[in-house]
């Protein structure tokens, strides 16, 4: 599969990693629906396998893979949860995974991607050096290349999410994800559009790594330059494929502020007592900050992962 | 109701908070089995309302009261989770609730006293001043006194956790709850008792703050003298009543370091992506520690309450 997945792949990833990957919760809370106005609903992606929405897709591609293909093993560049994603599901079918990772990455996350039996390649920090390791790597080898969003299998494993959250719950008016590559909200775009088209998708993105809101507005795709935000999930730019369905699929991208993210976060902690990276709470920061006004609207929000250092909070004093 | 609470008046309870209080769930981690080598069954308390198990107590204790009683409304002394579950079930009945709290507590705990309707009534930092200034509050209101701990209807209420737990989860070898007042710690060990009398009730206790081990051990009250311990839910001592009951349905209390604590509260974060208070880690602490002893055991943990100062963790740089 090449091109944009469907929906009929949506439904084909959500059989295939059945076996592999939580059902996870979803959530409410009365006391933000009370501070954004709203009824939020809240598919928990936090307790997901490896605390992250990427189990999903990489268990997709993954699995996929016909036995001889698989018997390679697979291969990727990522220094995030999309590396964790990507072992354990190899691991799980009993192939290697080569996780190429720029040598600066800190050393709590290459023992990460090893824990979950990934083979570590390090590499020098540059998107150059990453490539040309990742090439080296998939020649000796033969490693089917796993990207973590710009690939249709991928997609479909992220669109299953929001399948079972339309599942669970009834009358969405809005569907909301972060959006960071677009791999989370090309696929739950699909779903959402099939599954039920009166229900707007709205992307949330920090403001201070806005590619996919500057790309959507000029039509085309404009990447970031060097952003900095404490969503580090997001600091990826959108890729050709996600920015194809995001086009025509998602009805708007609102912008955050880091000061709205990081006080998303801790209300979410505070008041839902669970776990969630800062890249999950950028939708939250959107309603809060009322970028995106929606009064006594039914509001679906993927909580993305739960993956956070707990010595570097966003609201740690100096 | 004055004496030792049965399990019909668990029961009871239960059926009484129904429309109150959440059924919280029950989640399981692979992870965490595998590093304390058994099986745990989480009762997260830390969803109940209040953020903490305290609000069964409270709710049982405050729609048990007749209509007369509840009219002239109920009243505490307590700056922690007790206060607050009590002025939440007494505004959800309609009733005022006073709270008495020494003025040295810290603002962010009067105001969520406050937040839940609660009266606030501040007083000197001392028990004498505290026990005075409650009782003039009840000679002017007439206001029933609901004791943190020490009171059979709380017992009752507490231990509904218990019965929601056994009911869901088959073949428990070991329930376990960190004791502080012994509130939860006696209603677990009645409900256990009843309804399972082949598990065993394991309390934990900071060993910081161990009255209830040396209380048991000793055959009669020994009050903790200044404690000092992170899990601040922790710091009160047995009451007469809590402690006959343990004495008769309690296996064994065992004793937990600080470090332990921690270590065990920042595991349940990393690894369940939930958010639990210091005192809920206590049994956790223990069973990584080697407090308690159980290869392969089915063991139930109670995790008390959420409710934390994201300002304030116990692994936070000085």
């Amino acid at each position: 599969m090449t091109g944009e997945p469907t929906i009929t792949d949506i439904r084909a990833a959500a059989v295939r990693i059945r076996p592999w990957a939580h059902r996870t919760p979803v959530l409410t809370c009365a006391g933000l629906d009370a501070m954004v106005g709203a009824r939020l609903f809240f598919k928990c992606e936090n307790f997901q396998k490896v605390g992250a929405f990427k189990f999903r897709g990489a268990t997709n591609a993954v699995f996929a893979l016909s036995d001889t293909e698989a018997a390679r093993g697979v291969a990727t560049h990522s220094s995030g949860n999309h590396a964790a994603a990507l072992s354990l599901a190899a691991r799980l079918r009993g192939i290697p995974a080569h996780v190429v990772m720029p040598r600066t990455s800190r050393a709590v996350k290459q023992a990460a991607v090893a824990g979950y039996g990934g083979n570590v390649v390090l590499c020098e920090p540059t998107l150059a050096a990453r490539e040309a390791t990742l090439e080296s790597v998939v020649a000796a080898t033969g490693a089917a290349v796993v990207h973590p969003y710009n690939d249709p299998m991928v997609i479909a494993g992220q669109g299953t999410a929001a399948l079972e959250l339309l599942d669970e719950v009834d009358g969405l008016d809005i569907v909301m994800t972060p959006v960071g590559g677009g791999g989370l909200l090309s696929g739950t775009a699909i779903t959402v559009t099939a599954v039920s088209p009166a229900t707007r998708v709205v992307a949330a993105e920090p403001a201070a790594a806005d590619d996919a809101f500057r790309s959507l507005k000029e039509g085309r795709l404009v990447p970031s330059v060097n952003p900095t935000t404490i969503a580090d999930g997001l600091l990826t730019s959108l890729g050709t494929l996600t920015f194809a369905i995001i086009r025509h699929n998602v009805s708007e991208i609102v912008t955050v502020s880091e000061d709205a993210i990081a006080a998303a976060m801790r209300h979410v902690w505070e008041r839902m007592k669970i776990v969630i990276e800062p890249s999950s709470a950028v939708p939250v920061g959107a309603l809060l900050e009322g970028a995106l006004r929606a009064p006594g609207a039914r509001i679906g929000v993927i909580l993305t992962g739960g993956n956070v250092d707990l010595d570097r909070l966003p609201w740690a004093r100096p």
